[in-house]
């Protein structure tokens, strides 16, 4: 298993963005869990890392969003510093922005 | 040096989240770049990373505002992926969201 930071640009404006947001984060979600309102942690294997992987772009707009995916590796302990609020946001929220 | 993505959740429809936002982007970009609306990538040294954190440190919001940083070492070459659009956002610019 290896974290892998998921980080989702996406234009929130259009409802169709927003829908494509709600789509990333539930498929996120089966995997880890949502950190802020475009960053998602995933705890994965590498096959299911290539579905998540596909699942993303298939949802993605890739002529207006970006996706970037940040492999910590296993032993990402340590790697991660968190500041300020610690958000808890369900899969299906859009922070409203 | 080592690859140290830096991650702002706030909220940017008030003008102080506005105004956070440009001065983390902008102390970010003397070590990286923005590669996201509120991601930032920085190759940066043991030392700067002391000082960055602390600028950063001192802007947030710590009541309001989520900052994440991943320390994805000194061999980050292959452990990003980037997929759709590649943003090439000025430190300065917010993108409007």
């Amino acid at each position: 298993m290896m974290m892998v930071v998921v980080a989702y640009d996406v234009n929130t404006e259009e409802p169709a963005g927003r829908r494509r947001l709600r789509l990333v984060a539930k498929a996120c979600m089966k995997f880890g869990q949502r950190v802020q309102n475009s960053i998602f942690e995933c705890l994965i294997s590498t096959s299911d890392l290539l579905i998540l992987r596909q699942q993303l772009l298939d949802i993605i707009d890739d002529s207006k969003d970006s996706l970037r995916f940040y492999n910590m590796g296993a032993k990402y302990s340590g790697k991660i510093e968190q500041y300020g609020v610690e958000r808890h946001l369900p899969a299906d929220s859009v922070m409203i922005i």
